[in-house]
């Protein structure tokens, strides 16, 4: 059996769904899940998105390009516990000439009540942290 | 783009600054913090905070109290290393008459460089999830 | 050097495996898996076979009792980075009277090469962490 | 206010102690640390015993040495909580010619009761993850 999120991309909007399981080391003594969480699991998100419209992040970084974050928001909709399953919908956008915003609604897939939703904004840098143009092979997959 | 302005703070607050080195486990393969552990280290300055000031958190829970997050925002200002030695400065306010706002700065502590800023804001509960009234213990802090 | 031998399994068992990808927030700066990151999956692994003979983990905290870890080893056969696809195989036993044993074993999916094999050993508790006997509907698993 | 550990080395033996509070984001639902924190606490006690030898992890990746590990044992001896001040002593020493291994025990700062014990080991190799001999500038630490 796969644990492994179930997915469904959908094609130009560049917009990413899957759902996922709250693991046990994702709670905290308050018997929710830890408020940094959201975090990661935006990133999951992003990762997902990326692969689904094929170009996955590990390729981006094997092209010397790293996405490094300069902006995050999170707001807490509900309390989420451990071994829910959540539904995420992830969704990728350019601002401006060197911004990629990715903005992210987490809820519980059963009852779709809401968990925490927000964004997280990023530079295109070099290896080095430099920051750089967005590649052209990045720009279009937004066009 | 920042909502660092969007709930903005009023009234007498308590501030604490702390130092602490970044721990290889807060790294990842970007060879930089990950992007979630500004969100740990800001609850470790509210927890020294309300230390400080003769609440510590522990003794809240005790009482009964939980301050789930309602909203958290970081913005990231600069690179971090493994084992850099930072600091942070924790600012806590109380906003409205049942919400609690820690603003957080996060600087190499060597050279005053940014690291990181950022807020939570934090709802009063009892220990099943119920929003509560802040009580007059707490309230007294932040007179 | 190796403890794996040394906590014996006996007894019928119940086998669980699944797959699942290496997420951006478990690398650190080496490139690769952050070295704790197994027992977090070890975690995850006990928490699907459980559900998968019937039994969640939910359920057995539901009836008041835990499964504290008294022991936990691992052993690193190879490296594993972000992104990659990894399958579990997760065996549970109970060894004397009052311990639960798991046993995990971690490669890469697609090649079967080894990244991480280990166990834990766990008590039963009561929800004060009180020693407890495994209940009759919880042996009766292992059967 | 330092939140940094208090430390105190001590010559040859390559023995190191410290003390640092339990992190909110370090517990779980069942009200005490999680399983997978004390192989990152035995990371900081190995982390803080090199720099007390003189050679800081960060030289030692600076000069082109990692030390992955390919071994890690908890023996788990009581409970820790949030915000429970607790001390580490770490010993680090060479086992047979290409193996570091440091132990590490855990206890409550206040009683020294037992929190964990345990141990990892750790291989050489250079930075593409090639076992290397361990370099004599590292090895004279021993002598």
């Amino acid at each position: 059996m796969s644990h492994t999120t179930a997915t469904a991309a959908s094609g130009p909007n560049r917009e990413h769904t899957l759902q996922f399981r709250v693991r046990y080391s994702e709670t905290d003594q308050m018997g929710t899940i830890y408020n940094s969480r959201p975090l990661e699991w935006f990133e999951m998100g992003r990762s997902e998105l990326l692969r689904s419209v094929g170009l996955p992040y590990t390729e981006i970084e094997a092209r010397g390009v790293y996405l490094p974050l300069v902006e995050a928001h999170v707001d807490y909709d509900g309390r989420a516990r451990y071994d829910d399953l959540l539904q995420m919908t992830s969704v990728a956008t350019m601002v401006g000439r060197a911004r990629l915003r990715c903005a992210n609604r987490i809820t519980h897939a059963a009852t779709g009540l809401g968990v925490a939703h927000g964004y997280t904004v990023h530079a295109f840098t070099d290896t080095s942290g430099r920051a750089i143009r967005p590649p052209a092979w990045f720009l279009q997959l937004f066009r």
